[in-house]
């Protein structure tokens, strides 16, 4: 397999240390090669036609000089490289723009045009226009592979696909964001107030210095409608949905669910009853019998209600940048049959 | 496709009538067209080149009159329907035999001897010969699917080959058997003994009248067995495992953990440490940390600790005749590339 690898923060970096410490367990399992050939950023890449020496670039990011490496160079033009690399899977690991999901959406457009395979784990362009990438990727014969969009390496996406296979989703219920389910865990297990919960999150560096995406509903949000449009055929967007975040919820709330065996969980839910399709992210107050009670902390999971094959939950898939990149490389290895 | 189906009891009607029900449905997604040609009985079988058509033969199955068919014969001769037959897929439904396989293993390795692909639904074959019927399928260039031996819907095999693609699973760890749940969850809720449990559970038609391949601990064994064999490339068999059932279990034992919130599960394991592998069936106290500590009742799950994506459990699937027919349609789909 030959790739294109553009944008290259730390999951890209983290996914060239898995190509070289899976590359035996790769090609015995699975019978695959990977063959990277050029690597975009925004300053440069690198491009060789033969593929590039990926423990000699290691040694370049270690040093954070790749831009000295020999195969640099300071100006390559993304939109020909994708034309006329001799590539055949394009990932795509730029910067999640969630308004237009600029530049990503025209790179994955372009990359499907010209008969390459897509893996992305940018949510912007995927929230915005899966269905109409997914076409473009269909007419053209290739795959567009999102399972990293939608918690990394919980594989939702490939649950929703190969384990309920034959059978239809009927609603998709998750908790799918970490930084709220820490502050959540952390505020019933410790009795903290939502501020404290917070701020020790961050120092800790669990979650980011801004964190209101996470916190009002919106991440959860991007995947549910990311699930739901790959896996249940809809068609919703960001509009369509009730958002409510976790910025409200009082320490007393929590303690009085705890004193009744209950704990409080940012759900995302979508449902369809025929043709009527309920979506909502909210705080909920969940008991032991639901199948998401034991996701705590960062821990994060989804539960399918399917037709014939029952109710199906998915929990877990750790949440480092390591994590993320398996979850990329997941998505390489289902791009073959096998 | 076109298909044999061999072993006609209920999970082989239900998929029939799923057959019928998902007709639309598995075109729409899958582009799938799925043509039985023949099915074989104990006492005989229907075939047609061009395929049944299968509501018509509903009518017959319901009346239970199938041998008044027009295309029933008294005598099918299953080898030579197996090598001649224009088919490209054996269902494989016949009764489980866990001594020495037969005839099921016969059946299999006939049919991907002759290039057809093999679903089975039988534990038999599989805990005994995996290894070498998959060497087969591999030199003949087909599939041999098996994902329904492994908890009927519950999407284990399914889960430890696509969800954690890439990864390498370091331990199995599962609730298999309902029967067991069932029995332990009810002792645990309603505080009554092993046998009034036992009792209960058979008059309600839960267990069946003989359970001691389940309460002996044989049949999680079995089923943790294929699940290594397949998922973690190892070769062992019934003798390399410790099994303990749950016969032993004393209600005063479950009070107790239930006082520690804590719950007793018949838990089936296989860890692999470098070439060491440990795996045994017994009874375990689990606390509510543990991802499978939700699963009550007839439920299943299992959870797989992995090396770069995590720690994935997956629970659920229904355990009735349909969710098991479906679960081999499930396999029919994976069957295909999409």
């Amino acid at each position: 397999m030959n790739i294109a690898l553009i944008g290259f923060g730390r999951v890209g970096q983290a996914l060239i240390e898995l190509f070289i410490t899976k590359k035996k367990y790769i090609f015995d399992k699975y019978n695959l090669k990977i063959n990277v050939k050029c690597i975009i950023k925004s300053n440069g890449g690198l491009y060789s036609e033969t593929g590039i020496d990926l423990e000699e670039l290691m040694s370049f990011i270690k040093k954070n000089e790749v831009c000295k490496h020999k195969l640099w160079h300071n100006e390559i033009k993304v939109e020909s490289m994708i034309k006329n690399a001799n590539i055949d899977t394009l990932i795509e690991l730029t910067p999640t723009n969630i308004v237009d999901g600029e530049p990503a959406l025209t790179y994955i457009r372009n990359a499907l045009e010209n008969k390459k395979n897509v893996i992305t784990g940018n949510k912007g362009p995927i929230v915005l226009k899966y269905k109409e990438l997914k076409a473009i990727a269909d007419n053209n014969g290739v795959k567009l592979k999102i399972g990293c969009t939608t918690g990394g390496a919980l594989p939702s996406i490939s649950g929703g696909i190969y384990d309920v296979a034959g059978s239809e989703i009927k609603s998709i219920e998750g908790i799918l964001n970490g930084t709220t389910n820490y502050i959540l865990t952390k505020m019933t297990n410790d009795e903290v107030t939502y501020e404290k919960a917070l701020k020790e999150a961050q120092e800790e560096g669990i979650v980011e210095s801004n964190p209101s995406l996470d916190v009002l509903g919106y991440d959860t949000a991007s995947k549910i409608i990311i699930l739901s449009n790959v896996l249940m055929n809809t068609d919703i967007k960001l509009s369509d949905l009730k958002i409510q975040g976790i910025t409200d919820i009082k320490l007393e709330d929590l303690k009085l669910e705890k004193s009744k065996n209950k704990k409080v969980k940012l759900i995302g839910k979508i449902e369809k009853n025929n043709d009527e399709v309920i979506a909502y992210i909210k705080p909920m107050q969940i008991d032991e019998s639901h199948p998401l009670y034991s996701v705590d902390y960062k821990n994060k999971g989804v539960y399918y209600k399917t037709d014939t094959l029952g109710d199906i939950s998915i929990i877990g898939g750790a949440s480092g940048t390591m994590n993320a990149a398996a979850s990329i490389l997941r998505d390489i290895i289902l791009l073959k049959e096998y």
